[in-house]
């Protein structure tokens, strides 16, 4: 089994194995019932004592997530999650690189009814007529376009629009600047794969993007979460952080945070921006969101005040507009995107040619149109479940109301049996996504992020309803 | 700088850093006229002695890729190639972990009149217009679909339609031992990044396919390249070998090979899945071409033998449909089939659906019929290559005719030269895939690979005899 170790680490090696069979196991990586490795040999495989494979076994076993018998061995908890694939023997030895993956494990209820899980936006919303009909139009005028391979970099018209579509937010740059990306996902997947290895610090908010987390996790980096408040992440501790160990990136999503709902002030956004400047890093700001606010537009983006290439900037129109069409737009500088680029050779060839022209024409024409009625609509649909919540939440639950964005982040008066309110809900047929999914460790959360956006106005106001009592029965 | 050494391997360190620096500069991930770390400053960085980095600059000096002077350090030589992106003076400091992109820097020449270089099928051969019909229907009447994020498995009725495919040619699997991915580029990279690590032992073919080696390169693993001969991969050799070096995984592309055409034999199949069930590790069967036989159908797939998980098989429908919709199929079982979807998920949450759903109703009803015509279509390009290659080919140049695929394979006098030769063809609108790039190291290849399908036929025989008097006049 192989567990990514930093010895210079503030963790202890054995926290640092705990932690990572702990994510893999809730992974569903390591199926219900499998044998862990022997004392012996998992200390031997990474090189360290037996003492302190040990030490990380006993925790585990204490908090319940395996159980050991004298002359037997480890083998790993039966629990009433989900069970995953086991495969033949010669398999379950074979080593991988993968020690976490909970979007695989948090994302995909398609049988679920009431789908609070997933920060998506339902397809009523959406102006798939308009897109479909590009689409249709394009397939029977450009059949050619299905058959050519995209630029890596994205296709150039897409590019040239987008170009324009950024600088009417303010950040000024021309279409060479932009990257096409299959969703936000790939473009973070690609950054993490060209820029960050085993040992590097990346610093991220407490909490934070979970697909995020599984991909600095599966290279092996060192993360490190910084406290927020109402203004976004503390920036003053992370510059106190970065004393000790200096960042190689720093990971935000400062506008209507996920899963949090926070937006960074202004002035922090500044001080981030001279905090990566100064340590010469990146400062990856993930803005799904920013155009969806509900009251008053959020302050502008870190990397419309970027004057040298330390942001990269990603941009997410899957969300927003289609997300079956997978399409992102990734903004960086120099031979940051040029490198990215050559990653993104690697891992596909390109992005369809077809999707990043079907939303091209929505884009230039309708987009701003488009996204302020979604803006009414949605603050419609939080109000609604914000109603909801003053008249069914038990007490002991709180929430702040978001400015914009697709969710509510509840705390729930004890991180205690959440995963147990899970089970409770999925028997319900209703999903949630809970918080210890936004960390990398595996403290217990007492959040859950609630998405009110993601089925019809009806289903979400009965489906919430039903969670309520569902959480008021819990907690009683 | 980040380089993987791997202190067991039996190449030098001096080796090692020498050919990994080639590579960066030769796919143009370290651009013309760039300083090179200094001999301390790497020499700390990589943790060797001086001495070290010192002996490989040296060699990189004597190459001419680098210049080195007294006092002011060594620069990367400028040379006739493409320039790549420079960045602002803190980027090209900014380490990252992208040893090659031989992809990057040989694919993507759309401006080219004759591109020879890319092993792909011209327009007017594909199913387009019905694949177009397909989507335009589906836009129409489910335009849902766009709104849906696929299944990060992929569709479950498209893997239900290829699970009927693949037993039809002997692989007797089920629908949930298949995954979509965003062509067969990604499946390999998701091997790679799931089950390949820094040091690890990948087996391939010599001549291998340039994509692969980039993403096992990215792995930081240790690639060992196999001789061939007319029955494909010498699974002798490589049987001496990993008793030296046991294998985490071997990568082969038995049919038409990719880039050398050889098709692998019967009994060399047998026995290279006997050699992966003995070390217990993965064999990755990429299978684009079994389709395009030119006269009798080759053995069966590898995977079709295989009884107990070992062969992951991918089976790509980008380059014989429409490359531009991205769908690959890659078969494998138990978890190692789950840690790939897991790695998927974490890659792009999955492939677009409409693309998934658009080319199903072609393959389930049509794919035989047309497929039978593309091959025949397919024959008579490669005749009228042949015939051309016949009649202007200059003495000293050799090739063997392919027995199905895209692409020829031509061996020139000498490896001398090759690279000028790329540019004076590129100076008359042609390009080629020199054959350097189809190896790890940055040992000169006397090959070049030429594909016949790109093209229309007759811009493919202006093409080619263009080309092939340039050749003459070359080797003159």
């Amino acid at each position: 089994m192989h567990i990514d170790l930093n010895r210079s680490s503030n963790k202890s090696l054995p926290q640092q194995i705990c932690e990572t069979l702990s994510q893999r196991i809730s992974s569903g990586l390591l199926h219900q019932g499998a044998q862990l490795p022997s004392v012996r040999g998992l200390a031997v495989s990474l090189k360290v004592s037996q003492v302190t494979v040990s030490k990380a076994y006993a925790e585990l076993a204490r908090r319940g997530v395996i159980n050991c018998s004298q002359g037997k061995g480890c083998f790993v908890a039966e629990t009433e999650h989900k069970q995953s694939q086991e495969g033949a023997g010669w398999q379950s030895k074979y080593d991988d690189y993968l020690p976490r993956a909970q979007l695989w494990r948090n994302f995909d209820y398609s049988e679920v009814k009431y789908p609070f899980h997933l920060a998506a936006i339902h397809s009523e919303l959406l102006p798939l007529d308009y897109i479909g009909a590009t689409m249709a139009s394009l397939v029977t005028k450009q059949p050619e376009l299905m058959a050519t391979y995209g630029n890596f970099q994205g296709d150039f018209e897409l590019r040239e629009m987008m170009s324009g579509h950024l600088q009417s937010r303010g950040i000024a740059l021309s279409s060479s600047d932009l990257m096409i990306t299959s969703g936000a996902q790939q473009g973070i997947d690609l950054v993490a794969r060209t820029f960050v290895g085993p040992g590097d610090t990346v610093y991220l908010e407490a909490p934070s993007y979970t697909g995020a987390i599984d991909v600095f996790a599966g290279r092996g980096a060192e993360m490190i979460f910084v406290p927020m408040d109402s203004e976004g992440m503390r920036v003053d501790l992370l510059t106190k952080m970065c004393d000790q160990r200096p960042p190689k990136l720093i990971y935000t999503c400062p506008t209507f945070q996920n899963p949090s709902g926070v937006t960074m002030s202004m002035t922090r956004r500044q001080r981030l921006l001279e905090l990566a400047r100064s340590y010469s890093c990146l400062l990856v700001e993930d803005d799904p969101f920013s155009d969806l606010y509900f009251h008053t537009p959020p302050p502008p983006s870190i990397k419309s005040m970027d004057l040298d290439g330390h942001v990269v900037y990603m941009k997410s129109f899957s969300k927003v507009l289609a997300p079956g069409c997978r399409i992102a737009c990734v903004a960086a500088e120099g031979n940051i995107l040029s490198r990215l680029i050559a990653a993104k050779s690697a891992s596909d060839l390109g992005s369809p040619l077809l999707t990043q022209r079907a939303v091209l024409p929505f884009i230039s024409k309708k987009y701003d149109t488009y996204v302020g009625q979604l803006r009414n609509a949605l603050r419609g649909r939080m109000e609604k479940a914000a109603k909801l919540l003053k008249e069914y939440a038990p007490p002991g639950v709180n929430w702040v109301l978001p400015e914009g964005g697709l969710s509510l982040w509840l705390e729930l008066p004890s991180a205690l049996g959440v995963g147990r309110l899970h089970d409770l809900a999925e028997r319900e047929s209703i999903s949630f996504l809970p918080g210890d999914v936004c960390y990398a460790g595996d403290t217990p959360s007492r959040h859950i992020r609630l998405c009110y956006s993601q089925m019809n106005e009806a289903d979400m106001e009965q489906g919430l309803r039903l969670f309520l009592r569902l959480l008021s029965r819990f907690l009683a």
